[in-house]
C-alpha cells in the first residue's frame, strides 16, 4: 500500500492540518516507460507555500488533490524503463507519498555511498544548486566582498555563507536565536551572525558591516530586506531567492521601503530560481560534493519521520524550529 | 548685483516658499583660476527634493544657507581661468542666481548655435545623458523589447521612450492626462500612453502589454511601479531613476509590494545615477545631437522667466503642470 499527502484545500495565510488529507491507495502498477521509486525521504522547503496559491509563478499551482509536490531521494524498487534499474536509487520530485511513478523526468541517480541519501534533497539538491549557481552568477562574489546571507542556518544560506568564505569574503549571517548563530559561526565558519529574534538588526549590521556590504542573499523579505538595503556599498547585488518572512501574509507583501537605496547605491537586486540553471546542477553537485569531501562545506539535515507527521514538521520552516535542511523520512522499515 | 536664492529651511513633505530666501549681493569678484558665469537657464529637476534631505545619497545634502543647486547655462562674461574666455557659453552646476563664480569644475563649453541654450540642460544635459546611458546600459534595449517608461512626457522619460523606438523596440509611455499622452504619442512616436490620472493603469497596462514587458524606465515608483512589476517578462530589467511619487513623504516611500515578481521572472531592478557615466557625456551629447538633427529626437522645453518664481516653477514638476524639461530663465535683460 501507498501513503500519500494530497493537497486538498489552499490555505489562506498559514497552511494547518486541513491543508493536506493523507490517504492510503494500492500501490502503484507501473506503465512501459515508466518505474517505481519507493521513497525514503522528502525535502521540506519554504517554496511549497508559494506553491499552494492559484497564481502565476515560475512553477504552475498545485492542483487541489495532487499528491503535495515535494522533492524526494529513493530507491527504484520496479521498472519498465530501461534508463532506471531495480535496486539503484534516484532523486527528483516524487511528492510526499511512499511510493512514486515517474517516466523519469526530472530524477536522476545517486550514490549513496558517496554522501547520505537525504544530501541529495539538500546540499546536492535544489538547495545547493541554489545556493551554488545564485551566489555565484547572480551575486558574482569576489575576495574580499563583504557578504551577508539570511537564512544562515538554513539549507540555502548555510551553503551561500560557506561558498563565500572559500570564495574570499568576509560573510555575515542573520538566523533566528543564539543557538543557530553560534552553529553559523563555529560550525560553518562565517565571520559573525546576528540574532534577528534577539538583536537590534539594523545596529548589529552597522556594527558587522561598518562599511557597508556587497552582496546581500535573501531568503526572508520584510524587515530584514530594508535594514541591509540601509547598509549597501556602490554597486552591491542582492539576490532574490525568497521571502519566507511573508509567504503566510494574508495582507499584500511588504515591500521594501528602502528599495531607492538601489539608486543611491547603483545597487541591483535581482531574483533567481534555480531551474535556470538546470543543465549545468552536474557541475554544482560536483564541485559541492568535493568541498564537502575536502570539509570546507559541511552539510547538515533535521530529520522527522514519519508522513502523518508532515503538517507539523512542515510549520517548523515557519517557525524556525529546525536546524539545517528539513527532511521527513516516509519509508517504513 | 547678483540675485540668488538660498536654501534656507528643510521641508518636511512638500518644500515650500518658506523653504528659499531670494537674496541680492553684489556681483562677485574672481579670483586666479575663476571665471564668472551670467546665467541664462537653471534646470528644475525632481532630484532637487532629494538634495534637500539631510541624508546619506549620492551626493552630499545641500547646505542650509547655501545658493539653491541647480544645473544651469550661460554666457562667461569675466575670466581669470585660461581653459573659459569671455563670451564663451558654458553649462554646468551654477544653482539658482544669476551670476555663479567657478574655477570650472563640472563645467563645459556648450555652443548656442548648435542648440537652444535651455536644451544644453534638458536633451543634451543631465537629464539626455540619464535616458540615453540608462536605457541602453542598464535596460539593455534590443530591437524587439517592449519597454515601458513613466514620467514619459518629461525630460527624462520623453528621451528614453524616443531612443528605444530608434532601437526599434515596442515603447508604451505613462504620463499625467490627456494632452500628456496625446503629446508622447503623436509628437514623440511611442506607440502608445497610458494616463495615469485618468485610466486603470494595471487594465491598460494589460491591454498594451498582453504579453509583458522586457524593461521598464521608472522615473515614479509607488503604485505604477507595482503595477509594472505585475507584468514583468522573463529576465526584465527595471532601470530606477527616480519615485517622485515618493519624494514628498512624510512617512516611509512605499516599498513595491510586487517585487518578488523579480524572482518568478528572474529580473532585475538596478538604480541609476548619471555621474557614474560622466566620463561618456561626450559620446552621448553627440549621439543625441545627431538624432536631433536628424529628426528622430525631439525635446521640449517648458520655460518660465524670473529667479523670484522659482518656488512656483518647482511645484510644477510635482503638480505635473508642465510639458517637457522645464526651465527657469533667471537672466534679466
Amino acid at each position: 500500500m501507498n501513503k500519500q499527502l494530497l493537497f486538498v484545500k489552499r490555505p489562506q495565510g498559514e497552511a494547518d492540518a486541513s491543508t493536506w488529507s493523507l490517504v492510503t491507495t494500492p500501490t502503484p502498477e507501473i506503465e512501459e516507460g515508466q518505474f517505481l521509486v519507493k521513497q525514503h525521504y522528502v525535502s521540506l522547503d519554504p517554496a511549497m507555500r508559494g506553491w499552494m496559491n492559484d497564481a502565476r509563478s515560475y512553477i504552475a499551482p498545485m492542483e487541489i488533490g495532487s499528491v503535495m509536490r515535494a522533492g524526494s531521494v529513493g530507491e527504484v524498487v520496479a521498472s519498465k524503463n530501461p534508463k532506471f534499474k531495480v535496486g539503484q536509487y534516484v532523486a527528483g520530485t516524487g511528492g510526499v507519498q511512499q511510493y512514486a511513478v515517474t517516466d523519469g523526468k526530472g530524477f536522476y541517480p545517486v550514490d549513496p555511498k558517496l554522501a547520505p541519501l537525504p544530501t541529495y534533497i539538500g546540499s546536492l539538491g535544489m538547495p545547493g544548486m541554489t545556493a551554488f549557481f545564485g551566489i555565484q552568477e547572480v551575486g558574482k562574489i569576489k575576495a574580499g566582498d563583504i557578504v551577508v546571507v539570511s537564512g544562515a542556518a538554513g539549507a540555502v544560506g548555510s551553503i551561500v555563507g560557506q561558498i563565500a568564505k572559500i570564495k574570499g569574503c568576509h560573510v555575515v549571517g542573520i538566523a533566528g536565536g543564539a543557538d543557530k548563530c553560534k552553529y553559523v559561526v563555529d560550525e560553518l565558519g562565517f565571520d559573525a551572525c546576528i540574532d534577528y529574534k534577539n538583536e537590534d538588526i539594523k545596529a548589529r549590521l552597522k556594527e558587522e558591516c561598518p562599511k557597508g556590504l556587497d552582496v546581500y542573499f535573501d531568503n526572508v523579505g520584510g524587515e530584514i530586506l530594508d535594514a541591509v538595503l540601509g547598509r549597501l556599498r556602490l554597486h552591491a547585488r542582492i539576490v532574490i531567492c525568497g521571502a519566507i518572512s511573508q509567504y503566510n501574509n494574508k495582507e499584500a507583501v511588504k515591500g521594501p521601503s528602502n528599495y531607492l537605496s538601489l539608486l543611491v547605491n547603483r545597487a541591483s537586486m535581482t531574483g533567481i530560481v534555480v531551474f535556470d540553471w538546470a543543465d549545468r546542477y552536474k557541475e554544482g553537485a560536483e564541485q559541492l560534493g568535493i568541498w564537502m569531501a575536502q570539509g570546507k562545506i559541511k552539510s547538515r539535515e533535521d530529520i522527522y519521520e514519519g508522513i502523518e507527521n508532515f503538517p507539523q514538521t512542515y510549520n517548523r520552516l515557519f517557525s524556525g524550529d529546525k536546524m539545517g535542511k528539513l527532511v521527513l523520512k516516509v519509508i517504513e522499515e
